[in-house]
């Protein structure tokens, strides 16, 4: 009888217990918020498997119709989950694409992604705060540069483009609108093997206040350079293509500079000082790897330089897209969560594994050679270290093959070739940035075509 | 007995049920995903009360230090929760901030709503669809002028780009790059008042190739009117600043147009037919109201004007933020859920209301006028409506009343010159697409300026 009463006593409280519990519970968590269905798409696609060789994205096709987003293969891989690999398929080896860096986001998803309501900044400027920029991320910005040490931000104007494209127009324009003295228009020159973007743009736009006028060096032998006419030197450093740290090859007062650190971050080049130029250019693509987002900004010393620039964004896209400054705030964040250790040695390392894999190949070649560059100490890492450049820079050394690019393309691998940079052809450009599937088919060719080589020099 | 039996018998049966549904709960509920912070952090950010004066954002000042994302007070609030008006306040009516859809957007936050992760799209171009243009973006801007009925899609290609502004532009260079005939620059011309930025571009980008003439009937009229020179002629419709249905003034084998229909959606103007150009132009900022966003698009006929475009936004941007067309895509989704219904009525009706009270005032006043238009069929509403424009273009009556903008200044109201439209400082434009407290605020001066000005008619 008494263990009767007690067993109904249990059950009782027991039941009491998981009323609570239940009620609790359902006050806390019953609570379908205005979130729920992106978060919940947004989910779905990240859930989907690409076999680890493609990815699907919220906004992939058949989306509209309602259909799950679909995978989107990796180069050379096929199939509705991506896991055929097809055989005898040409290698992208060409364009900077960033994806090097996509593993450390999928390992930073929570920390990075944002949700963007409708009704998300619908103005065309940051009430407020000024005009075109978001407050939080130049203040981000700055803390960087800060933390890397790659850039002096004191005293510098902070502005933002739609992609480093925009700015370098931007920085070209504005620097050869502030050349009143003359009525001839500005020379741009920059230092062979240069970006091709700096030629293209100043060809196209055609502008009346500007002319290309190819190598630095060449221009300072030139009689033309008469110390009079105006000049905008371009100096990418480190360089695109070859990843050398380089210096200003003109002076005098009628030389001005724009200074491309696009690549001056420690995953391609130890930071040797924080630099401290007129005209500074940085870009996202490089910095976090999303080249997707066109977004970039310039560190500007001279308050006329920087509205003229100004004029030039607001007239050519009235600002960048609150929606981009609203991903590279929530990306930098993380990156500079933990002062950039995991991000710039994942990256680095990834870097580093690559210029290993690719040195020992290529040491194996009388045929072809590779750019050296000696190691040097890096401010941020504390040591001694390597540089690992975004490209191999790569010399056909044999006199029958004076073109490196279609060389490579026989064996199915597509660079960029070096005439494109100024140079001869017999260089080649091969992206070492992209994702992990392009790198190693990448090497898979190599290897075929050094070791034939090996085998030809063996037979002889 | 029985009945203590009984009792511990459904005692133990609801433990069962409750453990059964705790479990069960748990497995469907209890799950911590990578989503969960970006949308908490939403959330928070929208609860936050600012009084219905203003609205905080999630990359709103302060936030990286982790503090709450504080108000942003409309015009004339002020406060930590912006509930204090702040007495003789200048009105601001200057700039198309197209915020009178931002209710819309708050009421469908859960359909308009995006997440997007931090791997989202880091590469340049979307992957297997092409180059920098999301092919479901595309579609849904396809179906969008087909429910509309504003557009005609068909052997149209469709460009992306950064802004408005960016697309003009690069209409603008297309159309002077594919007049091979003539070493002479292309002209560029426009009727009478225009959107001052055609002017302002072709003036500071001072290309080689391009010439701005301003009117283009006074261009009509000139003797240089040869036939011959190449000319580019600019139809904004509904025109920019007075709302009127536009249409090109010259013709010619040796004119080529750009059309701006950034205005011809149900809000502004009946839609009288399916435009059929070959070459126009549509903005998201008065499609959804999202200016922040800088997104728009052109509908081209020609093949090399497409592609000298295509070169021109690369060359310039390298195509649009992959973070924008994701908003986008998401947004129009919302819109044409619907076929349109909801976001259009409530958008025409807003304004339809702000000029029915402008109307009022206005009809008291012998001093100023509005534009008249008379009504029209409109085809997507299936009904005869009047034109409800962006803007008052308001004239001042009284010959001494030379400069309207700083009347109208002087009794704190800004507006924009109607000299920056090409047209005399006799005219003002007044922007009634901005939030309903900007057009409560020019409501309530307007009304006093008006009836000072009857008290004087009758005091005389």
């Amino acid at each position: 009888m008494m263990h009767n009463k007690l067993l109904v006593a249990v059950s009782i409280i027991l039941n009491l217990l998981f009323t609570v519990h239940i009620l609790y519970n359902n006050s806390t968590t019953w609570s379908p918020t205005w979130t729920d269905r992106a978060a919940s798409e947004a989910e779905d696609a990240a859930s989907v498997s690409c076999s680890g060789h493609g990815r699907a994205y919220v906004d992939g096709l058949g989306v509209l119709d309602g259909h799950k987003p679909p995978c989107e293969c990796n180069n050379c891989y096929t199939g509705k989950d991506c896991s055929f690999f097809v055989p005898d398929c040409p290698v992208d080896a060409d364009s900077g694409d960033p994806l090097f860096l996509e593993p450390f986001w999928i390992r930073n998803a929570e920390g990075s992604a944002v949700v963007e309501s409708g009704w998300h900044r619908m103005s065309y400027s940051y009430h407020g705060y000024g005009l075109f920029v978001s407050a939080e991320l130049e203040r981000i910005i700055r803390k960087l540069h800060n933390v890397v040490g790659n850039a002096v931000t004191d005293n510098r104007f902070i502005i933002f483009g739609t992609g480093a494209t925009q700015l370098l127009a931007a920085s070209v324009h504005a620097l050869s609108q502030t050349n009143s003295s003359s009525s001839s228009p500005s020379r741009l020159v920059t230092s062979v093997p240069y970006y091709n973007m700096n030629k293209d743009q100043a060809e196209f736009f055609n502008s009346a206040d500007l002319k290309f006028e190819g190598d630095a060096s060449a221009w300072k032998r030139s009689e033309r350079n008469d110390n009079m006419t105006q000049v905008i030197e371009i100096v990418t450093s480190p360089n695109n293509p070859d990843g050398k740290l380089k210096r200003a090859v003109l002076d005098g007062p009628n030389v001005k500079y724009i200074h491309d650190y696009a690549y001056y971050w420690p995953y391609f080049s130890p930071i040797t000082h924080p630099v401290d130029e007129d005209l500074s250019l940085f870009s996202l693509s490089k910095t976090t790897g999303h080249a997707g987002s066109r977004f970039d900004w310039a560190l500007v010393k001279d308050k006329a330089v920087y509205e003229k620039m100004k004029t030039y964004i607001i007239l050519s896209t009235m600002g960048v897209s609150k929606d981009t400054q609203l991903h590279a705030l929530q990306l930098l964040k993380v990156v500079i969560g933990d002062g950039g250790d995991e991000i710039f040695s994942f990256g680095y390392g990834t870097l580093k594994k690559r210029w290993e894999i690719l040195n020992k190949i290529f040491s194996m070649s009388t045929r072809f050679s590779l750019q050296t560059i000696k190691p040097q100490y890096c401010n941020y890492f504390k040591k001694v270290r390597e540089f690992t450049p975004s490209y191999a820079w790569v010399k056909c050394e044999r006199p029958e093959d004076k073109n490196c690019y279609e060389i490579f393309r026989a064996v199915k691998i597509t660079g960029r070739n070096g005439n494109v940079f100024g140079s001869e052809e017999r260089f080649v450009r091969l992206s070492l940035i992209r994702s992990q599937d392009d790198f190693d088919q990448l090497i898979a060719i190599l290897k075929k075509f050094v070791s034939k080589e090996a085998v030809v020099v063996d037979s002889v």
